[in-house]
């Protein structure tokens, strides 16, 4: 297995800045600011896991011309200054009373002074990254700045994966398609479902994940009821169905797939349901072509789930988007009207509820192409298999 | 080694509302909106790793008097029907026309038909976990609800730990120094960094983390530059500092603290270096009494730091606030006034800069009781330690 160059090479970073210009020139936007961590990695290269601390906001800021500029804690200079990015200003923080927006006010008033339009991610899956208390003194610091909303721009950039993208999720994609694929090899009846966590999160290390920061699942008798719960200390038993759901990490992207078992036996509900979802998986593969629309593949995975769903696991959609983040633009569902393209990165992710409140999701990650998609995770079994 | 008992009984999370509804009386606050990962299970007990997704906002509201309202994706009721919290309004997420501004403007029409005063953590240290957009309308449809910030409650609450708050975050730091001290036995000379990274993390996993979130560190000649850096894949070498700083999970709890060694001999500045750490801490642990501020224990440290200081690594303090957050208030900077109180869970993080851009810093995590603090990391080595 060869590992994938870590990192992308600078031009990388322009074109993503060129076509970010481009589409800021079409929108009339004089710069945009970003915050998350995804977009700052997305136009720096600036990789850490300190995002998780809450403490420091952290701000890149693209302008219309010209590259973009850091306005960081100087915790991160030293990082920073490994990117190709040349304009960076920070400041000590935390410093409650200025984190940043001394700086942020002095970059932006040239653009208040001449009543500038900028742009700021502030629709659907954003998030405000610094204080809104700062926030509001920023933005009433800079009268007859106009602030839009950038969510568009960066949405329609980063659905679109580039070859080097793509590359890092496959890889992720494999590693976690070996760490299942030997799943019957540490997993079995009599072992704490937080002990099958555990085992999973270590095979997946010595796959070669860098991490493993989202594992999921359930089991219970005949059916789990539940996607999104940390495990219990209930030891796994004949009859269960198990579920596993990882986003495991390489170089900073994701894949986002899971796996379904039955522990000693499988009971007939559990086997329809898992029939259905893999054949509703298909029709999603067949659908999932450049110009279909996400509502088209939305209905071409339900009209299969709809044989045997009895309701109400409501889980909002049956797929998203994949990439620096566990779960991107688009969705899968009836309100998103997104037309697929070559090269985004895609989870088809049927689910149905069944029997009494039992819910089953099935999942792949694919990337779609001017043809058939291609599979990033090895296609899951036919038929529900059974472990020890 | 017994491992504390997963969750919380519902008399704590009485307890966190009664001591919350007390000091809104005292600001006038008819209500508390919260909408992050640690206030909203800091007051449920919910608890998932689905924040990782962003796609989704969920939001939780405290009234002055009365049990919390949880206003969440229909995708977290099953979970959330297992907490404390009767009162599940849900919708069917993601929605981007109406992501609970819907359900959200109902609740609070009431308070704002009123004239009501409700609280937002919109202060040091928090963010606005929902699109920027979003909030803005909700807001714009409840003309005459004041909006306040809360920050000074939900820090006040959240700093001072209950006495089972204090054993998860002690379980989590006792695996992380039980793993700590198996570094020499799988670390050594021409091993690439991120298989240090990787090897760290399987054994934390096997000593009994849930999780190994953030795993930071460096290693470099005579001594590493950067303390925030992913692993490169550079190997070990003979004369390389070592740092690994963990914030690893039990229950939900983190720790936070570091370890440096070198690999194969120590050179003088480095030793020097670590020596004046080591005292610093001392001075912080000797320091930490109820009473004494923030202030003061930075100053504490950074008395013996001064020694040998040389400027400029600026990492902003000398420690914080642990708990459900890597990092949470208060801090160990000039800025900060926060007296210390029993049960209050801190690091201490003395760093300096010496040499040629080198950096060191030091990490413990102790408990402030009456009397002296307790370590709950098992206290570093007196001197640099060497291994293969």
């Amino acid at each position: 297995m060869s590992v994938p160059e870590r990192g992308f090479p600078t031009a990388e970073f322009e074109a993503r800045l060129d076509r970010a210009q481009a589409l800021m020139a079409g929108a009339g936007l004089d710069g945009i600011l970003v915050m998350t961590e995804a977009e700052v990695r997305y136009f720096s290269g600036y990789q850490t896991l300190f995002w998780q601390s809450p403490t420091r906001p952290w701000f890149l800021f693209l302008p219309a011309k010209g590259k973009p500029v850091a306005v960081i804690p100087e915790i991160g200079a030293a990082l920073m200054r490994r990117t190709w990015v040349e304009d960076i200003r920070t400041w000590s923080a935390p410093a409650p009373e200025d984190d940043g927006i001394g700086l942020l006010t002095d970059l932006l008033a040239p653009y208040a002074g001449r009543g500038a339009k900028i742009g700021l991610p502030k629709g659907h899956e954003t998030q405000l990254r610094m204080p809104l208390g700062d926030y509001e003194r920023l933005i009433a610091g800079l009268p007859g700045l106009e602030i839009a909303d950038a969510t568009p721009i960066i949405r329609g950039l980063r659905m679109v994966k580039s070859p080097r993208e793509i590359e890092k999720i496959g890889h992720i994609c494999a590693i976690a398609s070996r760490t299942f694929a030997r799943v019957p090899d540490f997993v079995h009846s009599g072992q704490p479902l937080e002990e099958t966590f555990r085992a999973f999160r270590r095979a997946c290390l010595e796959e070669g994940a860098d991490d493993v920061p989202y594992l999921v699942g359930g089991a219970d008798q005949g059916g789990y009821h539940d996607v999104i719960s940390p495990p219990s200390s209930r030891p796994l038993q004949a009859g269960d169905i198990l579920m596993l759901d990882t986003g495991s990490v390489f170089d900073g992207y994701f894949c986002d797939f899971d796996r379904n078992w039955a522990v000693g036996r499988a009971d007939d509900a559990s086997r329809r349901a898992y029939d259905v979802l893999w054949r509703a998986t298909e029709a999603g593969l067949a659908a999932a072509r450049p110009g279909v629309t996400c509502r088209d593949l939305f209905r071409a995975m339900q009209g299969v789930i709809a044989e045997y769903d009895t309701g109400p696991g409501d889980v909002g959609r049956l797929g998203h988007g994949l990439g620096m983040q566990l779960t991107e633009w688009p969705s899968h569902a009836l309100f998103d009207e997104t037309v697929l393209e070559a090269n985004m990165v895609l989870t088809l992710e049927p689910s149905l509820s069944y029997g009494d409140g039992r819910i089953m999701v099935h999942e792949e990650n694919i990337v779609v192409t001017d043809g058939a998609p291609v599979l990033l995770s090895t296609r899951a079994a036919r038929d529900l298999p059974v472990i020890g």
